[in-house]
């Protein structure tokens, strides 16, 4: 029987499914799982996932690098806010990384009922794409959403995703249409459909269209990682 | 200004949205809003949405008719389920209505924060679409989903709705842009597009495929009607 796929487009909507058994790809794209991508290609041990700002501030010193956002602005005190730009090889290289953000990681500290817990974003869309095919597990496309509300990157990417494993996977979901319609009209130009969401529009408004246009970058940063004891770690395939 | 709209794309989602001073869009196409349409274009006096079976039971007799699904199945004791078809001029003209359904009953019950709570469906599409046009308060289209999940034929016809209103009406929100790119492609053959959604799925096995066709009918039951006072009441625009 082949593996099923299915998409949950908001926090709110995850008690509704059982995810015993299952991989969870989290995607929260704008920026918390594009900066983990990024931040692992470029060589950080792992990553610690918190839920809480003054759990993050707990891990200063040594070399610990403590990074986030809140509402999309860097926390003060924190070395690092949520771009991905500020994640270069020369900084993170060998450190270890504490990230609390406004939506990502809650997703990730509210998933550890599956069987694997992975972090997807269009920087590590192929290699991603290729190990959930191999896998052939069930696999919850598990979409951050902004303040729980279902937003257009994560759902686009969810669709991307769906796109991809269209061979080897079945789906009996509407929210897996919606979003697999949506990415099949991205795909024609990813960066022009995304600057039209409402994320994007705060974004503007925020002057942060560079890092839009930065985390449409297709396979930039093609790292996997799986949560595993409290700690995003790299894998391969 | 120019008044806004939103999607509510499940009743998970509800809690999000503050639904006071707007007019709130009740969507649950396959098949209680649209039975509502049918129901009232053939000359029920009003209607009456309850939450149990049992206190839909307890107005059985005198010029009450009880109807109403559970898991799309009528519901043992009760004079009609939810198909449209049942509910033509000389079976229901002048009586009243109790109805009680898996989703969309619900969704009504939960929406009297709002100004004023409509049903939608296509059956009404363009009466609708005028009326909240010319209204120009903010509308909330609140989907009711399957158990909570998003689905598609509700999705779609929220679609349909910003479609009709995109030059009288703004947003700020990904769910608008998501439901209106559903809706979209959906025009192109509104029927076939719904058929692929796994409510019609469902809809296969149960051997309902007449209901979908049958809902898929723009236009054929115009009658608006609002909740006041624990009824559905008719209104002219």
């Amino acid at each position: 029987m082949e593996p099923k796929i299915d998409v949950v487009l908001s926090p709110n909507l995850l008690e509704l499914y059982d995810l015993s058994g299952k991989i969870v790809v989290v995607i929260d794209v704008l920026r918390a799982t594009s900066t983990m991508c990024a931040a692992m290609s470029n060589g950080v041990r792992h990553i610690k996932p918190v839920a809480t700002v003054e759990e993050a501030l707990k891990h200063q010193g040594g070399d610990w690098l403590v990074a986030g956002e809140r509402n999309g602005e860097k926390v003060t005190g924190f070395d690092f806010g949520n771009s991905p730009a500020e994640y270069t090889k020369d900084v993170v290289d060998r450190k270890q990384l504490v990230l609390t953000t406004t939506n990502g990681t809650k997703c990730i500290l509210a998933s550890t009922q599956a069987d694997e817990v992975l972090i997807g974003s269009f920087f590590n869309y192929s290699k991603l794409g290729e190990y959930l095919k191999s896998s052939a597990k069930d696999v919850i496309l598990f979409c951050a959403g902004w303040k729980n509300r279902v937003n257009l990157e994560d759902s686009v990417f969810a669709g991307y995703l769906v796109d991809y494993l269209k061979e080897s996977h079945t789906w009996e979901s509407d929210a897996v249409e919606l979003v697999h319609l949506a990415a099949t009209t991205a795909m024609n130009d990813l960066e022009a459909f995304l600057y039209n969401a409402s994320h994007a529009k705060r974004f503007r408004r925020l002057g942060n269209h560079e890092d839009l246009k930065r985390c449409c970058a297709i396979d930039a940063y093609p790292s996997l990682m799986r949560y595993e004891n409290d700690l995003l770690v790299p894998f391969d395939n």
